[in-house]
């Protein structure tokens, strides 16, 4: 393929990279585990040129893979067609930030930290808040991002009222706007958050923003044992104490986790634990909340309640949470997994783990947003040996992702399925499911040229 | 055509009427004025009915025109291609309420009144809540209908967890569930809704609920102009006072509601009120809310703040604020519009509405959602000669539209574009954004027989 046409879209050679000159990063994934292969490398650095590159990939057939800031744990963001990465990273600017609709207007390469923080300065905020930090925005839509704050206030879809898309052929899609209530013909916009890169490519969004809570605490509850944390939960959400957000972990893998900080967590007794936080503007409102939450908690085999309201211990506690992962991964090559099951049916899958772990003989830690059902899993490997590992491994995935549809719910709760759970997605999913967002998908990209291979796409 | 085969499908006389056995109200939709044909009318009572019915239309190529309740505003339910109707109000089951994961399985044809009735006296509460509450909720899922209480709880899409739906062809699709957060491939859920019987026809949904708040108080205030009102809720929004409701009327509508209803209105001062309601557990949380409102309200040239707090006169006040239009009715046709613009739009929205009455000589009275921008019109005849109505509340209703479009806002919030608005959603709707929503139509109605020729659809 002769790619100098491209030279001519993107006229600064430092935005085009060829073949060998493509660094590994931009050929993988965050788990940078495995390495797919491109021709070509291009940094567009606004919508035309985005549209001028898929012209040129539609005209000539060639296949097209996304990628933000590559923080994504799927593979959806490894070339395995060959053709052209088009990276949205430079694309990185605030457009407009507007105070009149609460709303902001970004540019996909933008990262979730930059973007809180912008909006944090001018007293807003933007509620969706994933665990990492540095994926890009487009990448949050593309995955419809979750994060610890969706029990009080929904997900990255709830908060995208606009989206400017450029689709396979290089046509350009305006979405939505600064209108809260929509029923005007079809969502499409919908569509497109979530479709990880399958059917366009997020140019620009408009957001919506709130008003910033003025205060925060956090409680931490330890229990017994996971079950009881986790049934207390959903009397927890029956109370109304709108809590921001309800996490669950084990002593274990807290301990992991102190080990690899060198911090200490602020309680040493119970097996299991129960992490909220309750934000808003008003000192008696969150007092409301969590004494709601304490009672309920006491009532139900709770060792303790203990309040956290000093900025250093919310800080310690939140850090160790977030390092979860990263703990497990500086001892083991690890597999996440983040099923999602109703919220009632979270002990149910978690005690599954316990039972799949002794038949595996493979260790899985759990933790997760306790509040949404959205568990999150940890294979480790521990030194098992490749071709057992590889063999075992899927098994046991096949074997959690078919319990979890056994529970009624789905593979992924916000990670999305991109290439590394494709497997086990279509082997839960019903075939007329994957038949009509195939139908979606050649009525977007009828050259299959977006993204082709990720998710439920051929 | 042979329509013997539906006598198989259906084997209860009653539950099928042919030709010009069908009654006139089957023909039209709530405004009744415009009529169609159509060879019969079938009440299934299951899917397995609904699915059946669609492989003989699909087989036949007949058309079919999905309806509930019938309180559509827009012509959804008119038969313009003749065939089948398929009535899905003898289907008003509730499946199941399930109090661990605070969800509602309901059939479509159940109405949002018994919805919320089932619901409340459970102690739980479905938030969204259209002005017409004798609609069905499949009818309120295909228009993604919107109504008061949007400002805090959203609308309908937002309470939709899970949905089956029966395809074209008689295929069943089953999408979301109960769960929180998804992640799992393309997000057809979401295409459903708000997509007026084009796509599909709802034959189940998994309804959100929330514990029902304890306490709800509304407050009236009264302005010297509407411009002056309209800016005030910008700075309500801001302050993060979370009301559930903020409406705004003017003085003129109000009278003639009070003279339909024989009721007085808790106000006669001010030309302009904007009324809100609070809700929640706690008198605390309430007052603290509704203290911040009264703050800004006189700060920004409020003649009062008239708290109702006794349910008779928060009945007695939204019973009039439920009548606004029905008052209109009374005394002549209107043509009802739901334009909905970025919120600070909505002033000059209104401003171009007083314009547009002088230009064309036509009434319009304005009232409507001011939370949320989407601003509801009647376009009143006051007997205007019918040749003369025809044709200048035409170009009055482009003019709106297209004035709509120009402040960045879209055709409908809430109401749906249907039949009625089908050529302005057209004519102000980017031509790709027209093509892409047909191309989806046929991923998914190929042969083109789902209430074709309504919203975006040929």
């Amino acid at each position: 393929m002769n790619y100098n046409d491209l030279f001519h879209i993107i006229d600064d050679k430092n935005r085009i990279k060829l073949g060998k000159d493509i660094e590994d990063k931009y050929l993988s994934d965050a788990l940078n585990r495995n390495k797919g292969e491109a021709d070509v490398l291009v940094f567009p650095i606004n919508t035309d040129e985005v549209s001028s590159i898929m012209k040129f990939a539609y005209e000539n057939n060639i296949a097209v893979t996304p990628r933000g800031a590559g923080t994504g744990l799927v593979g959806a963001t490894i070339p395995t067609k060959g053709g052209i990465i088009l990276d949205v990273s430079l694309m990185k600017n605030i457009l407009e930030l507007d105070e009149n609709t609460l709303t902001v207007t970004v540019e996909p390469g933008i990262l979730l930290t930059e973007l809180q923080k912008f909006v944090e300065e001018k007293g807003l905020f933007y509620p969706p808040d994933p665990g990492e930090k540095n994926a890009s925005i487009g990448g949050n839509i593309s995955t419809n991002a979750g994060g610890m704050r969706a029990v009080k206030y929904g997900v990255t879809r709830d908060y995208v009222m606009g989206l400017e898309v450029v689709l396979a052929d290089g046509s350009i899609l305006n979405l939505g706007g600064k209108i809260i209530k929509n029923s005007s013909g079809l969502d499409i916009k919908d569509l497109i958050i979530g479709s990880e890169g399958t059917l366009g490519i997020i140019t620009k969004a408009i957001l919506k923003l709130i008003p910033k809570p003025q205060k925060s605490v956090s409680a931490l509850i330890p229990f017994n044992s996971l079950e009881e944390g986790i049934d207390t939960v959903i009397k927890i959400i029956k109370k109304n104490a709108n809590p921001t957000a309800i996490e669950f972990m084990e002593k274990d893998v807290i301990e992991n986790a102190e080990n690899f900080l060198k911090l200490k967590f602020p309680c040493n007794y119970g097996q299991a634990y129960l992490l909220l936080t309750f934000d808003g503007d008003e000192t008696f409102e969150i007092e409301s909340n969590y004494n709601k939450v304490k009672e309920v908690a006491l009532e139900n085999n709770a060792l303790d309640f203990i309040l956290l309201d000093k900025k250093e211990d919310i800080e310690r506690t939140w850090k160790i949470r977030g390092a979860l992962v990263t703990a497990v991964e500086a001892v083991s090559e690890q597999e996440p997994i983040d099923i999602v099951v109703p919220i009632d049916k979270s002990a149910d899958f978690i005690n599954y783990t316990k039972v799949a772990e002794k038949e595996f003989g493979i260790k899985i830690s759990s933790f997760g947003h306790a509040g949404d059902g959205n568990v999150h899993l940890c294979v480790i490997r521990n030194g098992m040996e490749e071709s057992q590992w590889n063999e075992k491994s899927k098994l046991l995935l096949q074997a959690l992702y078919r319990k979890g549809k056994e529970l009624n719910g789905l593979p992924s709760g916000e990670h999305g399925i991109g290439l590394n759970k494709r497997s086990y997605f279509i082997d839960v999913t019903d075939e007329i499911n994957v038949e009509y967002m195939m139908r979606i998908k050649k009525a977007f990209d009828d050259k299959g040229i977006l993204n082709a291979g990720k998710s439920y796409s051929e």
